[in-house]
């Protein structure tokens, strides 16, 4: 039998903090939250995706917020305990919709998620709101679907201007383009590849998605049960090209943006696009970059590279390994693209060397699957927990709390896995699990680089068919190789840069300006005070899926999971201005 | 709280079920029995689509079937009450698991219905047993998902044969291909349109779905919530497209059979396709015919056709009306297609009257809706009806006892719709609900003809804005109209026959030879001794889904929800089949 005792628990707690709410009465609202205590709010109180901290921060954001959020209707819909006690619930704004979850130790709330939902008024057409797809009866004015699509697409050919444009059609600018259609926001998305899914058809050969299906739904239209649990990259291409088609984005292939400027006086962008050599001019009202988590390739700039006597390429132009067989190939970085491109490589029979300039968090992708993932899987399913319940339990633990989480998580994960680590750094591989040893998934959210999944190369490096050379740093390049500060040399046909990518606010500046840019400043990173992740803490992921210091300009992107629950959140607050509904953004005392 | 009486119930009745058939002992089985009892087994008992319709014929039907199948595992899953008692249950066979549906009035069944789900040591790779999609590990010989993909198509072109062949790629082949994928059936869809889909968007400008979306998933992949309720036939195709490319299906559009021939020594078919001018020869074991429900178009000889001065055509071959604005244009049928067509023509302008030969069942599309889609709607998704669960509950009534809750059925709309119906017949509109007034549904088992869901077309008949000449025969055509055998005429520009299709088994004539169409016999229908569907009663749709005269040569087809519920029973019988598991057929006393 279920226990009923959370659920009464969490329904009195509930009752207590709407009337405190409702009564505007904060010090009483404070009472019912722990010391440490945290806020998270998607949207809904905030206009903002924003975590406020302790109780000082939590009273200055409900004070500033709740006038005109005007929360009510608070109930429990689901609760688990005995302790701590889990509840789920929803609520009611001024605006619209929305739900949450709380966590109650000893009766006090540790950590509270708040996401809005949906605008009133706005609510997407779904189930038994979804259109009737025909007008019955007969009209001599009928324009057919097909019709009706075809003059929408044409109409943006022929200046009609957009509310919306995406620039970047890989899955972070599809998902958004997706749920904006669902609200009724006019949009475009271009992509500088032929087709929706090249840029995932354009990477190397090998190249498998490295989480597996449970965890990389799109929204709307999940995979069906059939779906192999880690995609292949040309099925992921097919599969985004048939969503653009199904979900009826339009979508502009072959279509680079030149530049756009924002117009101050009437709020609207003008988009400078080239589109198969014609040049094309749009004024959205919004703006958003989905070009991909991490920018443009980043290139390292060595001494000598001119008297190098081989090629050397970015991994991101790296195709197939089919050219190198029995050459020598000297990979630089050590992250996940260099692991897959040096199996690739030496798959293809190349002499594969990878240099390593820092440390790696390596995890093998059965491990993972064993121990990380237990909400994204099909045990989750049978349990009742789908993508979208797995998405907000992801949510409610407010990225402060989690390093001890993935702290304890990675001891087990070093316990498990001892002798696989100790083969590994015997052969001089650079092994670490973070500045404080909370793995893969901080790295993923401070820096996105620096680890890699195991699905194949680490035993390649332990049975020294890949090579590698760390722990001493690149001197410069020889006509024949790369030599290093120690004064030793490796010899190279060619060289791969597996260097990762620069922050997405280098596209900004590149399309917008340079000023705007810095202005803005650098994507992702949580400010943890990390390597490469400079503080003051920000709690959020910086820029990333709200207002920035630019108007009417948006960040979309990151791995296909936070591309699909994120994206929710970017459409509602487009949508909100849209329609002229009141955004007071909550954004002190961080961004 | 629910109420625990009726499972028990319905598990004390299974439990001597299962000891009587477990100890063969069938007159104890048959003393669980009503009088008027029916049972429906799908492939699992009889290897057949089969109803055995009272004591004697079940008891028979078990004596012959119950040492091969070997029933067993017997479990009650589901059952609601009092009384009935409707209960849902789980079994295996030695060949697979099944699962049915049982309804027990005063404590005996009175209709059971067995299905086979699936093939022990061949279960659909779905869910936890889904492929993982790479082999972890580096692998010189590795080929990637996009090689393996061009690989097998590329196979088949270069003389692999297929273990089956399926003609035509509409939904029904597609559907039926599907699921042989995923059963690991090596498999050739040929189809004579360019691409999957055309054989919906080849069809006239306004086609709509006049089924709502809830009764129109295709296996594996539902529509998703914001599909509309009507599918627009290019929409239609484009997801079916998507579909098969989505399903790995391999799919030779521009393709057309010439001719097969059954090899009775090694069981194999010798095919002829042509394909892009060329001829190829496949030898697939098993032949399928899903070349649509009714057959060729069929058309009228009407005397003095060829004096006709103005253009003649098949309703098939009816795109758009635009070239015929102002002209006057006769639509020869009055069932849905003539209906569509007539609305189209008179959208565009045209001067339309339908030559009605004989009465048309008429519903009003909302009426329907409201009346008739119960298990198919978001109502019934919400109770936790989803499209397989309706689909079985379809299943469990024989078509034995449809017509009188059909009749009932139709009672209620004609009482609710009277006014429609009464303004309707004031224009000399032929209106019936079929022979023994059971409306629709039946119509389209027996004949697969004279029904119309009314999406608009009528309200123009009765406002006289669609002409309507009826109840009088077609005697000659003139070169100017139609002459009638009471000596009117009417005069026509375009002549437009919607007369429908002949059975599947004159495309059975054209490939495979006049003989053998002859000895398999018609498709379709029930043997209801009513108009056009003759006796003797079959209890089951004539030929389709099931084993026919002709060994391995199968008919698949029927609108999208029997293709979605019987491809899954067509596929395990081929599998089954390919696998050498015995497959004795039960086909007294009816085929």
């Amino acid at each position: 039998m279920h226990d009923t005792a959370p659920a009464a628990k969490a329904s009195a707690w509930l009752a207590q903090l709407a009337e405190a709410l409702q009564g505007r009465d904060i010090p009483a609202a404070m009472e019912l939250f722990a010391e440490d205590c945290y806020w998270r709010d998607l949207v809904a109180f905030t206009w903002n995706v924003k975590t406020v901290e302790g109780k000082p921060a939590i009273a200055a954001m409900l004070d500033a917020t709740l006038a005109a959020a005007g929360p009510r209707d608070w109930k429990v819909t689901e609760a688990s305990g005995p302790e701590p006690v889990d509840a789920w619930f929803t609520f009611a704004t001024v605006a619209g919709r929305g739900s949450g979850i709380f966590t109650l130790e000893n009766g006090k709330c540790r950590t509270m998620l708040t996401t809005l939902q949906s605008l009133n008024g706005h609510e997407e057409p779904l189930g038994r709101h979804r259109s009737n797809g025909v007008r019955h009866g007969a009209d001599r004015n009928r324009a057919t679907w097909s019709e009706q699509r075809a003059a929408e697409e044409a109409a943006y050919e022929n200046g009609t201007d957009p509310y919306c444009l995406i620039i970047g059609g890989g899955q972070g600018g599809i998902m958004l383009g997706a749920r904006l259609k669902q609200l009724g926001v006019p949009t475009v998305i271009v992509e500088r590849n032929a087709n929706a899914g090249d840029s995932w058809r354009n990477r190397y050969r090998s190249l498998v998605l490295h989480d597996p299906v449970w965890y990389d739904h799109l929204p709307y239209i999940p995979f069906p049960a059939n779906w192999p649990v880690f995609t292949p990259k040309d099925k992921m291409g097919d599969w985004l090209e048939m969503y653009v088609k199904v979900m009826e984005l339009t979508y502009w292939g072959g279509t680079e943006c030149v530049s756009a400027q924002f117009d101050e006086a009437d709020k609207r962008w003008t988009v400078m696009l080239r589109r198969d050599g014609r040049t094309i001019t749009l004024r959205p009202a919004q703006l958003v970059f989905a070009t991909g988590a991490y920018g443009p390739p980043k290139m390292l700039d060595i001494k000598g590279a001119d008297s190098f006597g081989g090629k050397m390429i970015h991994s991101s132009q790296y195709l197939d390994g089919s050219a190198y067989r029995d050459r020598k190939v000297v990979v630089i970085g050590a992250a996940s693209s260099a692991h897959d491109v040096a199996v690739d490589l030496w798959e293809a029979g190349a002499d594969v060397t990878m240099v390593q300039r820092s440390p790696t968090t390596v995890v093998r992708s059965q491990t993972l699957m064993d121990m990380a993932f237990d909400i994204y899987s099909e045990e989750a399913v049978a349990r009742g927990i789908d993508v979208d319940k797995a998405d907000m339990i992801a949510a409610a633990t407010p990225f402060a709390l989690q390093p001890p989480k993935q702290r304890a998580l990675y001891d087990r994960i070093r316990a498990r896995d001892a002798e696989f680590y100790r083969k590994l750094e015997a052969t001089g591989f650079l092994l670490d699990f973070g500045p404080d040893e909370t793995g893969l998934m901080m790295k993923a959210y401070r820096t996105g680089s620096g680890y890699y999944v195991d699905v194949g190369a680490s035993q390649l490096i332990i049975d020294g068919e890949i090579g590698i050379k760390a722990g001493v740093e690149i001197d410069a390049l020889t006509p024949t190789g790369i030599r290093f500060s120690d004064g030793s040399e490796i010899e190279a046909d060619v060289i791969i840069q597996s260097t990762g990518f620069q922050s997405m606010h280098e596209v900004v500046a590149k399309i917008v300006s340079r000023e705007i840019a810095d202005e803005i400043g650098t994507c992702w990173g949580l400010g943890s005070g990390t390597r490469n992740d400079p503080g003051p803490w920000h709690g959020e992921l910086r820029n990333m899926y709200k207002p920035v210091a630019q108007e009417n300009l948006w960040f979309q992107g990151g791995n296909l999971a936070l591309s699909r629950f994120f994206s929710k959140f970017v459409a509602l607050q487009i949508k909100a201005r849209m329609e002229s509904i009141p955004t007071p953004v909550y954004s002190t005392p961080l961004q």
